[in-house]
């Protein structure tokens, strides 16, 4: 085996981020991996075992200063941000600048189009170098980019919801049996952690325990994605989250018309062809359907479906769990494609 | 005050009729209620407070030997079945031959057209006297058939799921703006006393917790309910119930196409107009949205929704407390109703 | 009946706060309670019914800002004080200067030994009439304290563990059968909501559920409470907390030696003849042991034990609901005392 | 590498069973387990991938019909039982006399004294072997048994809280420093996968959740366990189990007296000394605690403690996974040493 792969993460104090850290912790190719965080971080000059006590016994975990110079001091090829995306969108072109690869886990790069970024209200320092990084971003959703993920300097790792909805949809419309005028709705809803470790009203636990809600209906950051990578217009897909009261998991339910007639076989067909290969989806034979549960703590997406007797109506059940195939799992898996190695190791 | 009214509950075990005991134990118009069991229920013989610890210090609610001689002696007027449908189609027959008024909690007399009955398999021992029944049943979603229930001899409460959808969309078809062959879809989400009393594999805690599953995705027995009540055709609703890991309550969101570009205030003030003077529906002003918790040991339905900026697609939600708005609750508004008493008594 | 009583909260916004509001508004021998806030509150000039929905259509609460001159001109006799520990010790000495009476549910005026109410630092602008207040102050335990409730100005509402602990061990302390110099344990256990409305890491949902962690040890603020109002020694008495994935609720598993080798019928007559008459204590029958769930919602403390063979080892288990009995319900019923009427009012 | 073991499991459909399958799956020295099932099974002939999804897309795990001809047929040397503690009980004795080594994760064989084992009252149907594989069986808690665990024939996997009060406990005891007269109290919780996966009241999801119970109080049967492991008296320790509303996971808050005054740093030496090269053992730095999350999905046993100022009264916890550490990851650790493995092999 050759040398093993240097690689650092800023923001390893996150739920991704951590994540992220232990699974890299574990990879076969790499050195240990370097963790960064800046002075400005209320985690600053701690140590990840004490933010997280489960990662002791281990070793030790020091956060380092972040900064370039260190950086390439150290030898890390590959930068992992697990960032908010203003710090993402101004660290990664210095990232690259410096000759760095960079898999960034926000939504800093994952949009082309401008209408669709507007949510995000970035405030490009140098306009001119984020439009060349925003046209060389790859988005990182291995099952259908892994053509382009291999030679990519940047990798937009997708986000979670994103994930569950892209990879339940795509086969469907890349065969062209979807009515989409008729209208595609995703009624999705995640644990916790997806809504980030920021102590709020929102996340305090007697909020949240018992409880259900819908959020951001007509207005979530991962749309743009979801009609980015689907190829939908705007007005052809209804994306709405809600929260639940589980630390982790998403489950999307979706709801399209088909353009045909079908039988439930010729769609499960679709499915696996569409997904021939590839180790982390897993599709269910109908009338099967996916729970959160299933997919917790892997990197499986795992699909299933019901078709209504009329042969149209059609009902999608798509499940990850939001920090390994919505985050940090899905950036390993890119991380294999962009080093040329099998796509499941330190994955499984 | 006339005299109190006597009311006996079957059933008083369930988690429906625990909920409706209570209830009743407290309504200003009734004396104590009968608590009845047969001799083939687990509960037979025993004692409530002893499965409800709860209900204990404050007297004693034996369940005594259920007989039709036994309830008219001891002058019950009114009858409550918190019983499973079947024992409901064959229990009713028998307690309108004695004079009794009944409200029926399960689904066993919600349903006028045979076509929607079937998923029940009745077994009518008098099929004649079924059907007259049947045809005098009433569906005892008062902000609905307010006008048909206080003379009813039979109520047909209705189903959790079902009182969540219909009250939410009941606004908008009578008012005629959906355009309801685009279809219409409820993606509903309820805790698991929903699912009944009984232990098995699917309300196991550990199968429950940290976990969420779509279940009888196109063939939930509450469908029925819905398309008679908002007189849609079988292709014009889809409903996907899904397992909340919590106890109680149900969030539906709902999802419809209007027949024209409207502006929310005019939806809103649908709504309004529709609930007006009814105390158990709260409208929330657009974009708020209700959550589980706000209903939670209410007898309230909270209905909210936001509008897309095509002034076409709505997201409509709507939450209730399964055991009260969505069973117990609305069974006492159904008795208030039936003895001309106010709507509220007994429920604040 | 007489006129009916004006009452104030400061604080409303706050868990105990909130329920107490709730309780308040039903209560059949009160005006509609006066909501205050301060000035430097976060949710100052707002809107009860919106930081709890749960409240909204049955009326307005507008949270009005809180002044000495405006609490009398409205006629207020009775205040409430739902506010941290800081803020009642500095409001207290106005409000009875004022003429009014108080209910404090904070910890300010609980304890009566100097070297207990160490661990709250307070820094009385006033010394005197602190000193004055603290000696008047009467502990709102009414089941222990009824004889002094009636007549007091100052009424110090006792913490959720601390009912929970003095409740479930005075009657045999109080008849002396206990071996203290064995050493007592309560190994306790709270909800969420015990821990208040603040969000930070440690109510986030995330670090709360699947989860159960111990605090606090050896120096829980509530400790004072029971050793004062038990006469143990410091020494005679572990306390300890714990944080469990659950709203609300508190069980506290409580180890004592006997002094004598005694029967299981001897100790739940003490108990029986000790809480003879009082409504809100419930004495389970051994080995009935009350769970969590039994007095959720309700006012009661559930009391029961199980005696070890040798007559002489005792685990005691006790629950309240930390909101209600562990605090706002037992305001109620501390204000019921203090005006004559009937403990259980508007409680039930 | 030698040749890999073959191994087998009966019992992989329950918590434990599925759980230690998962790791022998992806155990280095080991062969795909066997999977066995018995005829009389709920779940005889189905694939381990139905009862538990989450297993699915990496083959298939067939349960096969149980015999002792095809066991030994297959080359099995290493039989792991994960069946109720009657059917361990008469399988053992056909295993070993097959010359099979086992690892039973039932409570069959853990105790050696017969008053202790009184509480299983297991029906033997040959005493003698009983009573000669009762002396032969090793208790397979490594950090106290790893001399006697290598060349054991049959080793009993200790009770998940035995697991969990054993590990805390044994350090100070072995020293000499508890007070054991005054007596060891340990309060212990547990989530729900501790008690089985049968469907019934008490593990129904309404039942426990917003909730918590002690229950078997003075009458657990793995008290038996540790007084045997720890050498006390049966006055000498009580235990209190408690049910958590968490699917998995163990803390157990256990209180002690010190037979003479210590500090802190002494405390810590001796579980380091105790502990020194014990990879599966982490002893937190005083005041620190451990708490469940911490040790969910690892096989570390988690230890910390607090002392009073009065250097005598000592309040430690103990958290493990009451499915990893408390039953599969310690079975897998067993057979590490019985084969001359790292004891860590398998379990990171």
């Amino acid at each position: 085996m050759s040398a093993k792969l240097k690689t650092a993460v800023l923001g390893a104090t996150g739920y991704s981020g951590f994540e992220l850290t232990r699974l890299l912790l574990r990879h076969p190719r790499l050195e240990k991996p370097v963790l960064l965080s800046r002075q400005s971080d209320p985690d600053a000059n701690s140590n990840l075992a004490d933010a997280y006590p489960t990662l002791s016994g281990n070793g030790s975990y020091p956060l380092k200063p972040f900064s370039w110079p260190s950086l390439t001091q150290q030898g890390v090829e590959l930068l992992f941000l697990a960032t908010p995306h203003e710090a993402s969108r101004s660290l990664v072109p210095q990232a690259i600048a410096q000759g760095l690869r960079v898999i960034d886990l926000s939504g800093a790069w994952r949009l082309k189009q401008a209408h669709n970024r507007a949510v995000y209200k970035f405030e490009d320092a140098d306009a001119v170098t984020a439009a060349e990084l925003t046209d060389k971003a790859v988005y990182g959703l291995p099952e259908l980019c892994s053509d382009q993920i291999p030679d990519a300097a940047l990798v937009a790792n997708p986000g979670c919801y994103a994930t569950s909805v892209i990879l339940a949809l795509a086969p469907l419309i890349k065969a062209g049996v979807v009515d989409r005028e008729r209208g595609i709705i995703s009624d999705s809803k995640s644990g916790v952690s997806g809504a980030g470790k920021e102590a709020n009203a929102r996340t305090h636990f007697v909020s949240v325990a018992d409880n259900l809600s819908a959020y951001s209906v007509f207005g979530h950051r991962h749309v743009g994605e979801m009609l980015e990578q689907l190829k939908l217009a705007a007005d052809e897909l209804i994306f709405t989250p809600h929260l639940l009261p589980i630390p982790r998991g998403i489950l999307s339910t979706i709801y399209a018309h088909l353009s045909r007639e079908m039988k439930p076989a010729e769609i499960e067909s679709i499915y696996r062809d569409f997904y021939a290969g590839r180790q982390w989806v897993r599709v269910f034979a109908t009338p099967k359907l996916p729970q959160i549960q299933f997919s917790l703590h892997t990197n499986y997406c795992d699909l299933g479906f019901c078709l209504a007797e009329d042969g149209r109506r059609l009902v999608l059940v798509s499940c990850v769990d939001n920090l390994l195939k919505g985050a940090a799992g899905q950036a390993v898996q890119n991380m294999n494609l962009m080093y040329g190695w099998n796509e499941e190791e330190g994955l499984q």
